[in-house]
Protein backbone atom coordinates (compact mmCIF):
# COMPACT_ATOMS: atom_id res chain seq x y z
CA UNK A 1 0.00 0.00 0.00
CA UNK A 2 1.35 3.34 -0.80
CA UNK A 3 2.55 5.79 1.98
CA UNK A 4 -0.25 8.26 0.60
CA UNK A 5 -3.34 5.65 0.49
CA UNK A 6 -1.81 4.49 4.65
CA UNK A 7 -2.04 8.53 5.79
CA UNK A 8 -5.70 8.65 3.93
CA UNK A 9 -6.31 5.22 6.04
CA UNK A 10 -5.49 7.04 8.92
CA UNK A 11 -7.15 10.26 8.42
CA UNK A 12 -10.41 8.01 8.14
CA UNK A 13 -9.27 6.81 11.39
CA UNK A 14 -9.34 10.34 13.26
CA UNK A 15 -12.22 11.13 11.60
CA UNK A 16 -14.75 7.69 12.29
CA UNK A 17 -17.93 8.24 14.45
CA UNK A 18 -17.85 6.67 17.62
CA UNK A 19 -21.10 7.48 18.48
CA UNK A 20 -24.32 9.56 16.50
CA UNK A 21 -27.14 10.58 18.92
CA UNK A 22 -30.83 11.82 16.98
CA UNK A 23 -30.78 15.51 18.55
CA UNK A 24 -33.65 17.56 19.55
CA UNK A 25 -32.60 19.91 17.57
CA UNK A 26 -34.56 20.73 14.63
CA UNK A 27 -33.52 20.83 11.01
CA UNK A 28 -34.18 23.61 8.73
CA UNK A 29 -31.40 22.46 5.74
CA UNK A 30 -33.08 20.26 3.88
CA UNK A 31 -36.97 21.30 3.10
CA UNK A 32 -39.31 20.21 0.33
CA UNK A 33 -42.17 21.49 -1.76
CA UNK A 34 -45.04 20.16 -3.83
CA UNK A 35 -45.56 21.40 -7.33
CA UNK A 36 -49.01 20.35 -9.02
CA UNK A 37 -47.77 19.97 -12.59
CA UNK A 38 -49.72 20.21 -15.80
CA UNK A 39 -48.48 18.05 -18.51
CA UNK A 40 -48.66 18.76 -22.42
CA UNK A 41 -50.71 14.71 -23.04
CA UNK A 42 -53.47 16.38 -20.31
CA UNK A 43 -52.70 14.63 -16.79
CA UNK A 44 -51.83 16.52 -13.93
CA UNK A 45 -49.13 15.15 -11.37
CA UNK A 46 -48.03 16.13 -8.15
CA UNK A 47 -43.95 16.15 -6.73
CA UNK A 48 -42.04 17.29 -4.24
CA UNK A 49 -39.47 18.67 -4.78
CA UNK A 50 -36.35 18.55 -2.44
CA UNK A 51 -34.58 22.02 -1.23
CA UNK A 52 -31.34 22.63 0.45
CA UNK A 53 -31.41 25.99 2.42
CA UNK A 54 -34.09 27.32 0.22
CA UNK A 55 -32.31 26.63 -3.01
CA UNK A 56 -31.61 23.70 -5.42
CA UNK A 57 -28.79 22.41 -3.79
CA UNK A 58 -26.56 21.92 -7.16
CA UNK A 59 -22.91 21.93 -7.02
CA UNK A 60 -19.71 22.12 -8.50
CA UNK A 61 -17.25 18.68 -8.36
CA UNK A 62 -13.45 19.63 -8.92
CA UNK A 63 -11.03 17.05 -10.15
CA UNK A 64 -7.56 19.15 -9.69
CA UNK A 65 -4.61 18.05 -11.27
CA UNK A 66 -1.35 20.03 -9.60
CA UNK A 67 1.64 21.44 -11.54
CA UNK A 68 3.53 17.93 -11.60
CA UNK A 69 0.30 15.51 -12.32
CA UNK A 70 -1.14 14.90 -8.62
CA UNK A 71 -4.23 14.65 -7.93
CA UNK A 72 -6.23 16.31 -4.80
CA UNK A 73 -8.43 13.90 -2.82
CA UNK A 74 -10.49 15.08 0.32
CA UNK A 75 -11.34 13.13 3.34
CA UNK A 76 -14.65 14.19 5.04
CA UNK A 77 -17.02 12.96 7.11
CA UNK A 78 -19.29 11.67 5.88
CA UNK A 79 -21.40 10.40 8.65
CA UNK A 80 -24.63 8.76 6.87
CA UNK A 81 -22.26 6.14 4.79
CA UNK A 82 -21.36 2.67 6.44
CA UNK A 83 -17.35 4.21 7.03
CA UNK A 84 -18.73 7.32 8.01
CA UNK A 85 -15.88 8.85 6.91
CA UNK A 86 -15.67 9.60 3.06
CA UNK A 87 -13.07 9.89 0.16
CA UNK A 88 -13.67 12.29 -2.92
CA UNK A 89 -12.99 15.53 -4.50
CA UNK A 90 -13.66 19.18 -3.81
CA UNK A 91 -17.13 19.83 -3.87
CA UNK A 92 -19.74 22.05 -2.54
CA UNK A 93 -22.86 23.83 -3.31
CA UNK A 94 -23.12 26.74 -6.36
CA UNK A 95 -23.97 30.23 -4.28
CA UNK A 96 -27.29 32.17 -5.58
CA UNK A 97 -26.04 34.24 -8.73
CA UNK A 98 -22.88 32.41 -9.00
CA UNK A 99 -21.37 30.63 -12.16
CA UNK A 100 -20.75 27.41 -11.81
CA UNK A 101 -17.19 27.62 -12.64
CA UNK A 102 -17.01 30.34 -9.89
CA UNK A 103 -18.30 28.25 -7.38
CA UNK A 104 -15.50 25.56 -8.29
CA UNK A 105 -12.73 27.99 -8.45
CA UNK A 106 -14.06 29.07 -4.60
CA UNK A 107 -14.86 25.71 -3.42
CA UNK A 108 -10.93 24.57 -4.61
CA UNK A 109 -9.57 27.27 -2.43
CA UNK A 110 -11.53 27.02 0.68
CA UNK A 111 -11.36 23.30 1.00
CA UNK A 112 -7.29 23.27 -0.07
CA UNK A 113 -6.12 26.85 -0.25
CA UNK A 114 -5.65 25.69 -4.10
CA UNK A 115 -5.76 27.52 -7.34
CA UNK A 116 -6.05 26.57 -10.52
CA UNK A 117 -4.44 27.72 -13.87
CA UNK A 118 -7.66 26.42 -16.24
CA UNK A 119 -10.61 25.12 -15.70
CA UNK A 120 -12.36 22.41 -18.26
CA UNK A 121 -16.55 21.56 -17.53
CA UNK A 122 -15.94 18.01 -18.11
CA UNK A 123 -19.66 16.82 -17.74
CA UNK A 124 -23.02 17.83 -15.95
CA UNK A 125 -25.74 15.49 -13.94
CA UNK A 126 -28.75 15.63 -12.42
CA UNK A 127 -27.77 14.34 -8.73
CA UNK A 128 -31.54 13.27 -7.76
CA UNK A 129 -33.54 14.14 -10.65
CA UNK A 130 -37.16 12.31 -9.52
CA UNK A 131 -37.21 14.87 -6.61
CA UNK A 132 -34.97 17.88 -6.85
CA UNK A 133 -33.60 20.40 -10.05
CA UNK A 134 -29.68 20.05 -8.29
CA UNK A 135 -27.47 20.34 -10.98
CA UNK A 136 -24.14 19.36 -10.55
CA UNK A 137 -20.61 20.10 -12.93
CA UNK A 138 -18.34 18.45 -13.17
CA UNK A 139 -14.88 20.50 -13.63
CA UNK A 140 -11.00 19.63 -14.53
CA UNK A 141 -9.01 22.03 -12.83
CA UNK A 142 -5.31 22.34 -14.33
CA UNK A 143 -1.94 23.06 -13.31
CA UNK A 144 -3.27 23.98 -9.22
CA UNK A 145 -0.77 25.43 -7.00
CA UNK A 146 -0.70 26.11 -3.47
CA UNK A 147 -1.44 30.08 -2.99
CA UNK A 148 -3.26 29.75 0.53
CA UNK A 149 -4.78 28.26 3.50
CA UNK A 150 -8.03 26.32 3.81
CA UNK A 151 -10.68 28.32 4.70
CA UNK A 152 -13.32 26.03 6.75
CA UNK A 153 -16.93 27.06 7.79
CA UNK A 154 -17.20 26.47 11.46
CA UNK A 155 -18.82 22.85 11.61
CA UNK A 156 -16.99 21.39 8.33
CA UNK A 157 -14.08 18.83 8.35
CA UNK A 158 -11.92 18.35 5.11
CA UNK A 159 -8.22 17.17 5.10
CA UNK A 160 -6.64 16.77 1.51
CA UNK A 161 -3.79 14.62 0.03
CA UNK A 162 -1.95 14.73 -2.91
CA UNK A 163 -2.37 11.26 -5.05
CA UNK A 164 -1.56 9.87 -8.27
CA UNK A 165 -4.29 8.67 -10.74
CA UNK A 166 -3.38 4.94 -10.31
CA UNK A 167 -3.63 5.78 -6.44
CA UNK A 168 -7.20 7.70 -7.00
CA UNK A 169 -8.01 4.57 -8.89
CA UNK A 170 -6.84 2.19 -6.26
CA UNK A 171 -8.79 4.02 -3.46
CA UNK A 172 -12.03 3.81 -5.95
CA UNK A 173 -11.37 -0.19 -6.72
CA UNK A 174 -11.12 -0.67 -2.39
CA UNK A 175 -14.04 1.29 -1.72
CA UNK A 176 -13.11 4.59 0.12
CA UNK A 177 -14.88 6.49 -2.83
CA UNK A 178 -18.18 5.71 -2.90
CA UNK A 179 -19.73 8.86 -3.58
CA UNK A 180 -22.06 9.13 -7.06
CA UNK A 181 -20.66 12.83 -7.71
CA UNK A 182 -17.16 11.34 -7.02
CA UNK A 183 -17.44 8.21 -9.02
CA UNK A 184 -19.02 10.36 -12.15
CA UNK A 185 -15.80 12.38 -11.97
CA UNK A 186 -12.99 9.70 -12.16
CA UNK A 187 -15.07 8.25 -15.18
CA UNK A 188 -14.83 11.38 -16.72
CA UNK A 189 -11.43 11.64 -16.42
CA UNK A 190 -10.48 8.59 -17.74
CA UNK A 191 -13.06 9.44 -20.86
CA UNK A 192 -10.94 12.80 -20.90
CA UNK A 193 -7.18 11.81 -20.57
CA UNK A 194 -8.50 8.80 -23.22
CA UNK A 195 -9.79 10.81 -25.67
CA UNK A 196 -6.53 12.90 -25.62
CA UNK B 1 -32.00 9.66 -36.50
CA UNK B 2 -33.04 6.69 -36.01
CA UNK B 3 -36.82 5.51 -35.79
CA UNK B 4 -36.49 4.70 -31.58
CA UNK B 5 -35.06 7.97 -30.96
CA UNK B 6 -37.96 9.70 -32.79
CA UNK B 7 -40.39 8.03 -30.55
CA UNK B 8 -38.73 8.82 -27.32
CA UNK B 9 -38.74 12.32 -28.72
CA UNK B 10 -42.20 12.29 -29.64
CA UNK B 11 -43.21 10.75 -26.17
CA UNK B 12 -40.78 13.26 -24.36
CA UNK B 13 -43.14 16.16 -26.00
CA UNK B 14 -46.23 14.24 -24.50
CA UNK B 15 -45.27 13.79 -20.79
CA UNK B 16 -43.89 17.82 -20.94
CA UNK B 17 -44.76 20.09 -18.24
CA UNK B 18 -46.72 22.96 -19.63
CA UNK B 19 -46.99 24.37 -16.18
CA UNK B 20 -46.21 24.01 -12.88
CA UNK B 21 -47.96 25.36 -10.18
CA UNK B 22 -46.62 25.55 -6.50
CA UNK B 23 -49.07 23.67 -4.38
CA UNK B 24 -50.60 24.07 -0.98
CA UNK B 25 -50.44 20.69 -0.11
CA UNK B 26 -47.74 20.21 2.14
CA UNK B 27 -45.09 17.19 1.29
CA UNK B 28 -44.87 14.46 3.56
CA UNK B 29 -42.23 12.42 1.57
CA UNK B 30 -39.34 14.13 2.27
CA UNK B 31 -38.09 14.88 6.06
CA UNK B 32 -34.74 14.84 7.77
CA UNK B 33 -33.62 14.29 11.28
CA UNK B 34 -30.39 16.09 12.99
CA UNK B 35 -27.64 13.48 14.34
CA UNK B 36 -25.18 14.70 17.02
CA UNK B 37 -21.94 12.72 15.75
CA UNK B 38 -18.87 12.49 18.10
CA UNK B 39 -15.99 11.74 16.00
CA UNK B 40 -13.01 9.64 17.13
CA UNK B 41 -10.72 12.72 16.93
CA UNK B 42 -12.84 14.55 19.78
CA UNK B 43 -14.72 16.88 17.61
CA UNK B 44 -18.89 16.94 17.79
CA UNK B 45 -20.61 17.73 14.50
CA UNK B 46 -23.95 17.99 13.31
CA UNK B 47 -25.50 16.75 10.34
CA UNK B 48 -28.92 16.71 8.93
CA UNK B 49 -29.80 13.47 7.37
CA UNK B 50 -32.33 13.54 4.19
CA UNK B 51 -35.27 10.69 4.35
CA UNK B 52 -37.45 9.95 1.81
CA UNK B 53 -40.91 8.52 3.50
CA UNK B 54 -38.57 8.13 6.52
CA UNK B 55 -36.28 5.66 5.05
CA UNK B 56 -32.78 6.01 3.92
CA UNK B 57 -33.88 6.01 -0.18
CA UNK B 58 -31.63 3.32 -1.46
CA UNK B 59 -32.76 2.41 -5.58
CA UNK B 60 -31.78 -0.14 -7.42
CA UNK B 61 -30.85 1.27 -10.67
CA UNK B 62 -31.30 -1.77 -13.71
CA UNK B 63 -30.01 -2.02 -17.36
CA UNK B 64 -32.16 -4.05 -18.73
CA UNK B 65 -30.97 -6.49 -22.07
CA UNK B 66 -33.51 -8.64 -24.06
CA UNK B 67 -32.17 -11.76 -25.39
CA UNK B 68 -32.01 -9.95 -28.94
CA UNK B 69 -29.56 -7.78 -26.96
CA UNK B 70 -31.93 -4.37 -27.08
CA UNK B 71 -31.61 -2.56 -23.95
CA UNK B 72 -34.65 -0.96 -21.94
CA UNK B 73 -34.84 2.63 -21.37
CA UNK B 74 -37.72 4.70 -19.92
CA UNK B 75 -38.97 7.99 -20.38
CA UNK B 76 -40.23 9.45 -17.55
CA UNK B 77 -41.98 12.97 -16.35
CA UNK B 78 -38.82 14.58 -14.25
CA UNK B 79 -40.25 17.92 -13.85
CA UNK B 80 -37.63 19.55 -11.98
CA UNK B 81 -35.33 19.37 -14.71
CA UNK B 82 -34.91 22.02 -17.82
CA UNK B 83 -36.78 19.01 -19.93
CA UNK B 84 -39.15 18.39 -17.80
CA UNK B 85 -39.45 14.57 -19.00
CA UNK B 86 -36.18 12.48 -18.25
CA UNK B 87 -34.51 9.45 -20.11
CA UNK B 88 -33.15 6.65 -18.07
CA UNK B 89 -33.26 3.03 -17.13
CA UNK B 90 -36.31 1.08 -14.96
CA UNK B 91 -34.88 2.14 -11.32
CA UNK B 92 -36.92 2.47 -7.92
CA UNK B 93 -36.84 2.62 -4.46
CA UNK B 94 -35.51 -0.46 -2.40
CA UNK B 95 -38.91 -1.46 0.55
CA UNK B 96 -38.18 -1.98 3.87
CA UNK B 97 -36.56 -5.56 4.38
CA UNK B 98 -36.00 -6.70 0.49
CA UNK B 99 -32.95 -7.26 -0.77
CA UNK B 100 -31.51 -5.28 -3.49
CA UNK B 101 -31.78 -7.68 -5.86
CA UNK B 102 -35.27 -8.84 -5.42
CA UNK B 103 -36.09 -4.94 -5.49
CA UNK B 104 -34.55 -4.42 -8.82
CA UNK B 105 -36.65 -7.63 -10.23
CA UNK B 106 -39.88 -6.14 -8.86
CA UNK B 107 -39.12 -2.09 -10.05
CA UNK B 108 -38.32 -4.47 -13.51
CA UNK B 109 -40.94 -5.85 -13.63
CA UNK B 110 -43.45 -3.09 -12.41
CA UNK B 111 -42.00 -0.67 -15.17
CA UNK B 112 -42.26 -2.26 -18.05
CA UNK B 113 -43.26 -6.04 -17.72
CA UNK B 114 -40.29 -7.45 -18.54
CA UNK B 115 -38.24 -10.85 -16.55
CA UNK B 116 -34.52 -11.39 -16.79
CA UNK B 117 -33.26 -14.66 -16.23
CA UNK B 118 -29.86 -13.09 -14.61
CA UNK B 119 -29.17 -10.17 -12.48
CA UNK B 120 -25.26 -9.18 -12.06
CA UNK B 121 -24.53 -6.61 -9.86
CA UNK B 122 -22.27 -3.90 -11.32
CA UNK B 123 -21.36 -1.42 -9.03
CA UNK B 124 -23.26 0.86 -5.77
CA UNK B 125 -22.73 4.20 -4.84
CA UNK B 126 -24.04 6.83 -2.30
CA UNK B 127 -26.32 9.40 -3.93
CA UNK B 128 -25.94 12.37 -1.57
CA UNK B 129 -23.12 11.24 0.93
CA UNK B 130 -23.09 14.94 2.36
CA UNK B 131 -26.81 14.16 3.64
CA UNK B 132 -27.94 11.02 3.06
CA UNK B 133 -27.54 7.07 3.63
CA UNK B 134 -29.09 6.03 0.06
CA UNK B 135 -26.63 3.54 -1.27
CA UNK B 136 -27.94 2.60 -4.84
CA UNK B 137 -27.40 -0.43 -6.41
CA UNK B 138 -26.61 -0.95 -10.50
CA UNK B 139 -27.74 -4.15 -11.67
CA UNK B 140 -27.49 -5.62 -15.31
CA UNK B 141 -30.56 -7.79 -16.24
CA UNK B 142 -29.88 -10.69 -19.03
CA UNK B 143 -31.77 -12.36 -21.32
CA UNK B 144 -34.90 -9.94 -20.42
CA UNK B 145 -38.51 -10.75 -22.22
CA UNK B 146 -41.70 -9.62 -21.74
CA UNK B 147 -43.44 -11.80 -19.33
CA UNK B 148 -46.65 -9.45 -18.25
CA UNK B 149 -48.22 -5.55 -18.31
CA UNK B 150 -46.78 -2.43 -16.63
CA UNK B 151 -48.02 -1.92 -13.70
CA UNK B 152 -47.89 1.69 -12.13
CA UNK B 153 -48.77 3.60 -9.36
CA UNK B 154 -51.67 5.70 -9.86
CA UNK B 155 -49.13 9.01 -10.12
CA UNK B 156 -46.62 7.07 -11.82
CA UNK B 157 -46.15 7.82 -15.93
CA UNK B 158 -43.27 5.61 -17.22
CA UNK B 159 -42.57 4.40 -21.21
CA UNK B 160 -39.96 1.97 -22.16
CA UNK B 161 -38.62 1.61 -25.61
CA UNK B 162 -35.77 -1.08 -26.81
CA UNK B 163 -33.06 0.60 -27.91
CA UNK B 164 -29.44 -0.83 -29.10
CA UNK B 165 -26.03 0.48 -26.70
CA UNK B 166 -25.10 2.63 -29.78
CA UNK B 167 -28.58 4.51 -29.41
CA UNK B 168 -28.14 4.41 -26.15
CA UNK B 169 -25.07 6.33 -26.10
CA UNK B 170 -26.32 8.47 -28.71
CA UNK B 171 -29.51 9.45 -25.86
CA UNK B 172 -26.29 10.25 -23.75
CA UNK B 173 -24.49 12.24 -25.39
CA UNK B 174 -27.78 14.34 -27.27
CA UNK B 175 -28.64 15.55 -22.92
CA UNK B 176 -32.07 13.08 -22.94
CA UNK B 177 -30.18 11.15 -20.01
CA UNK B 178 -29.23 13.63 -17.39
CA UNK B 179 -29.50 11.60 -14.29
CA UNK B 180 -26.29 10.42 -12.23
CA UNK B 181 -27.77 7.14 -11.94
CA UNK B 182 -28.47 6.46 -15.64
CA UNK B 183 -25.33 7.53 -16.26
CA UNK B 184 -23.34 5.99 -13.73
CA UNK B 185 -25.19 2.94 -15.02
CA UNK B 186 -24.12 3.46 -18.54
CA UNK B 187 -20.47 4.10 -17.41
CA UNK B 188 -20.35 1.21 -15.52
CA UNK B 189 -22.04 -1.75 -18.50
CA UNK B 190 -19.44 0.02 -20.50
CA UNK B 191 -16.57 -0.97 -18.30
CA UNK B 192 -18.35 -4.48 -17.98
CA UNK B 193 -18.65 -5.16 -21.96
CA UNK B 194 -14.86 -3.98 -22.18
CA UNK B 195 -14.16 -6.33 -19.46
CA UNK B 196 -15.36 -9.46 -21.20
Amino acid sequence: MSKVIEQIEQTMQEMKSLAQIASQREGHFITSKVYECHLNCGRVIFREKLLKNGKDGSATIIVPFTKDNRILVVVEPRVFTRKTVGVGFPAGYIEEGEEAVMGAKRELLEETGYNAEEFIKLDEFYQDEGCSSALNRIFLALNCEKVKEQKLDRDEIVKYFECTLDEVLELERRGYIEGANSKLAIMKVKEYWKGR
